[in-house]
């Protein structure tokens, strides 16, 4: 058998291997460090090397792209190396980022053709006026009015009173010249409506001098701000934290109850704003600018976030018959609504489709492209409500199912968010039953977040621990299986090492949840598909986004039956779909009536009175589902 | 000589009398009282009776309309007998009111052919909705503007977001019947602008129902509210009250130094903002409404008056090259203003030309019709400033002289405004030089109003105790005539009679600023009339409006050279024309327009800039004028 060299980048020198070796063995001959948290089995991509140079055979690329195939990146514990090769071995952070981060650093990349003349939706004119004299003693607004008339082509200018205030005192402080700065977003729509003056500002401004926009996402758990130049179009900076609504309810439902309490309106109202305040603050800092710089905020979020962002009463999304009191909201000013950016600034809010299908899901299928791609696509929006939009450019179904907040580690014993101290990844070990696992900070374990769960519940189901029905197997030979206050469960971490000193364990209730919910989405999708009459299988790409999405290890989240069984190329994460679109759409007028055509396109189905949902949600309460025959490459696994 | 029988309607028996006796005369013998404050020299219209029946002759007829004329109406002093006669005697009460008042409630009727669907800019819809199911999920916003559409053929409507957060209650609340308020006024200059929703109720309403809306204006003196019902166009209550800025100065120029000091602006906003919102709140107790009932406001007023009510500084109006920072309004909220009408209810501030002619004249020409009228038309607004409009349907010219306060009772030692105990009206006895007057309220003199003050000045010329120059006979055989602590001075009423128990006197100063004011005024129109030139001769109607304008005596002003001596037919009082084209302009969309149009048709001539203006002021220093064959009836009457 023929012998190669495998040269690491960490090693003194090059080890030699016969062909068919795995790298994970080479690297443990050459004493380098590899981890393998899964045991080698394949499955937890923690052991991606970049080959450099040479040749080797993958016999399994899970976790992998194509681009990452393409770039070299090889998983060690399934790569035999058939000649001499040279491997990098990227820190552990690095695979981490790459993994989670590169995609979503990819898209923020300004649109193509983006051109602030053409595309953008609030225009600045510095004008030069003829100052007034006792031969031409025309007003202030009207002399004002002439010169954006001669500079923008357009006739006719709405202003507020609070900047008809100040109007004599800027034009004299620039001594006639002035710099107006203009939303024309009326101008796509109608010919004679006004264009709105955002803000005037003494003296002339440079060409490509920037104009300040704030792209928001506000999701149910965590906010996102990117500070945008509207005339670069470039992302300055980018800032987001916890939604402060938490307090006052993990999920929409709580949040509307709360609400509907005697000044709880307000109080959300209050929060959610704070919390954007804080953000803009903060990102504005980075950027050396001040907050009222910003003239427009594009907003999405889902139905209920932007209902108690505008303090309007949420309370009919809850109750049957589900209704909004509105999907397509009017532009707003920032004074309106007491965020801190211009208070004349546009506070443009995306439409929303339903109830449960907001502006995230309209603003996210605008950044997937799917409205406008003939790939029959699949875009899932994973999170407390598992959101769903079947379709291509031909037509769009969505739906919207009630997943219940497991994934956000709610209702789970030792559930948490995604937070420090929550262990994100797991891997069971098939042989001993022992886990390994990876905690968010590396710091000590406070309990599990979504993403952790998910990983849990299918290492537990592959290595035999529980059954498809979910039940823990008590008989078998470790002491992590055992019979516990609330039943049967499985110890994750023991109490020595965890921050609390207490042992965090995944009981069979919380599996029951996990399972309600994984059902719910799969459910979703499928009711859809056979809605429309179209097979799951015919779907050629399923785009998962939403912030909770981007940390989705896929191949496990199959494993469970939460999403379809289906070639690891067809999955793509899109990261925040939702700021991403509400960044598009803050940028282009165009990709703004885009998002207003694909809300009015998606048709919704409602599920909480379809039947069918019904049987689909039992038939998906097992692992990975009732019918194994969906879920192929799952049961190979585990023959 | 032929004897005649004169029945007076408060004798016994008639009297018998021969023909040419004055009936003054016949109503002593009778034991009739007629006043005859002017000592029968025809002047002071107090001695109007009514003749119902038999033949006279009138000598004069001056303060009577030909109207008066045509009702029986003539002067006892100056009307003789010429066949048997009965006489009325009306209270003296009655005269004055007919007089004063008459003609302004006239005024007040609801427009001919006024139809609030066709004319009106607030129109209210009532609608029934299709109540959401699980079938039709569409949200509260997007069913009301579909009923909308159906109700009104319009495409697009917007919305407040206070009016959003109150939606869903609202509909729900009427059982998904409501009644809509929408403000349609751009659908006359834009066919794709939305209306706008000014407010929603639950329930269906009559169609009778009433829609309120008030009529403002705002003089730097008085503030006058008219309460109207939209849909039957009638006024349905009247209230006015001093401008409560006058503490913060008399004339717009010290209270625009005072808006000029730090928190100046606010401090006179909220001051006019507080009498507004008193009237309204007045007006509405009497009609057993609410001010939130209102969802209109047109408002007239002078430049400054209208840019210290949005709290526009208005210094600019003050300083060379006197600019305003708006002529043309936009349409506002009240709750952007402090209004305390609906807080979505449209406040529509009348457009203004210039610095010193404002909405209140546009309003004022559009109530007076000229602009519609091929008579040459002179229209004069008497205040602090006097405003002319010189023109016709053809063309419209306009000025502003600065007058002085004197007019308003300021800068005269016992001046004061035309309130309880102010002097209103003098005859003086060519005889024996003592005065006879009137005094507002029926108490004890306090002062002298600016009517007082016209009066006063034109009877001493008549008399002979002043020259032409104004200068005071010292040696007429009276202790009227005196020299007192400020130099010569005629005494009006002497301590026992006032109510501060002083002399209340009219010194040489008094006179200077008098005529200053009046050759002010005079010069104005003349200068205008000039600049076009039309001779004076060639107006065909003087009209007088303003407030103050409907207590001048004309011929009074005529005979100080403040009016133009013209035949007494030619003049007419309007009244408080200002009010009275707000609400014209707030009842119909046509009149708005036609405001606007009158705005932009008026060519302002600026006589501070105009050497002849300084030439005409001095030649009209004089009483009645320089040029005597200016004032022929005048001279006439003086030989």
């Amino acid at each position: 058998m023929a012998e190669h060299t495998v040269l690491f980048d960490g090693a003194d020198a090059p080890v030699k291997v016969p062909t068919g070796t795995l790298l994970a063995d080479a690297a443990r001959l050459a004493g380098v460090e590899i981890s393998q948290p899964c045991g080698g089995q394949g499955r937890c991509g923690r052991c991606a090397v970049k080959v450099t140079s040479g040749s080797v055979r993958r016999r399994s690329s899970l976790r992998l792209s194509p681009d990452d195939v393409a770039l070299g990146y090889a998983l060690a514990c399934q790569t035999v190396v058939e000649g001499n090769v040279a491997v990098e071995v990227p820190p552990q952070e690095r695979i981490e980022r790459h993994l989670t981060m590169d995609r979503v650093a990819a898209e923020v990349r300004v649109p193509a053709g983006y051109s602030y003349a053409q595309h953008q939706s609030i225009q600045r004119y510095s004008v030069r006026l003829r100052p007034p004299s006792m031969d031409d003693q025309t007003d202030d607004w009207s002399r004002l009015q002439t010169a954006l008339r001669q500079a923008s082509g357009r006739s006719d200018f709405s202003v507020s009173l609070p900047l008809l205030r100040r109007l004599g005192e800027v034009l004299r402080a620039g001594d006639w010249q002035a710099t107006a700065v203009l939303d024309i977003s009326s101008w796509a729509f109608c010919q004679d409506c006004p264009a709105r003056l955002v803000d005037l500002r003494p003296g002339l401004a440079e060409e490509d001098e920037p104009l300040w926009g704030v792209a928001v996402d506000i999701g149910t758990t965590t906010v996102s701000v990117w500070l945008v130049d509207l005339v670069s179009g470039a992302v300055q900076a980018q800032t987001a934290e916890y939604n402060r609504q938490i307090a006052r309810g993990e999920d929409v439902i709580s949040r509307i109850i709360y609400a509907g309490k005697s000044g709880g309106d307000a109080e959300l109202q209050g929060l959610v704003v704070g919390t954007i305040n804080d953000l803009i603050a903060a990102a504005c800092k980075r950027v050396r600018i001040e907050p009222r710089d910003i003239v427009k905020a594009t907003v999405a979020g889902n139905s209920t976030m932007i209902h108690l962002l505008l303090g309007i009463p949420a309370a009919s999304i809850r109750l049957a018959p589900f209704v909004t009191a509105i999907n397509e909201v009017p532009a707003f000013r920032g004074a309106d609504i007491g965020l801190a950016i211009h208070p004349e600034g546009t506070v443009d809010c995306l439409p929303g489709v339903a109830s449960y299908v907001g502006a995230d899901i309209s603003a996210g299928v605008l950044s997937s492209g799917m409205d406008d791609d003939a790939q029959l696509t699949l875009f899932l929006d994973v999170g407390t409500n598992g959101e769903t939009v079947l379709g291509s450019s031909e037509w769009l179904v969505t739906c919207a199912c009630s997943a219940g907040p497991a994934f956000e580690g709610a209702g789970v014993q030792h559930g948490m968010r995604a937070t420090s101290g929550a262990i994100e990844e797991v891997w069971v070990n098939g042989a001993t039953f022992e886990p390994s696992y990876r905690v968010i900070g590396h710091v000590k374990p406070r309990g599990l977040c979504g993403s952790g769960l998910i990983s849990l519940l299918a290492e537990l189901f592959l290595t035999g621990v529980i059954d498809k029905g979910g039940n823990i197997h008590l008989d078998l030979p470790t002491p992590r299986v055992r019979s516990g206050e609330h039943g049967p469960e499985y110890v994750v971490a023991w109490a020595d090492e965890t921050e609390r000193g207490e042992d965090i364990v995944f009981t069979h209730v919380d599996i029951d949840n996990l399972l309600r919910a994984k059902a719910a989405i799969y459910a979703g999708f499928t009711v859809l598909a056979d809605g429309v009459g179209v097979p799951l299988e015919a779907v050629e790409r399923v785009l998962i986004g939403g912030s909770f999405g981007k940390y989705i290890n896929v191949e496990k989240a199959v494993q469970i039956g939460l999403l379809p069984d289906m070639p690891w190329e067809r999955f793509q994460f899109l990261g925040n779909t939702s700021v991403l679109g509400a960044y598009r759409a803050l940028l282009d007028r165009d990709a703004r009536s885009r998002v207003q055509d694909i809300a009015s396109r998606m048709t919704y189905i409602e599920l909480s009175a379809d039947n069918r949902f019904y049987e689909a949600f039992t038939s998906a309460l097992f692992l990975p589902h009732t019918d194994e025959s969906r879920f192929p490459s799952v049961m190979a696994g585990m023959a």
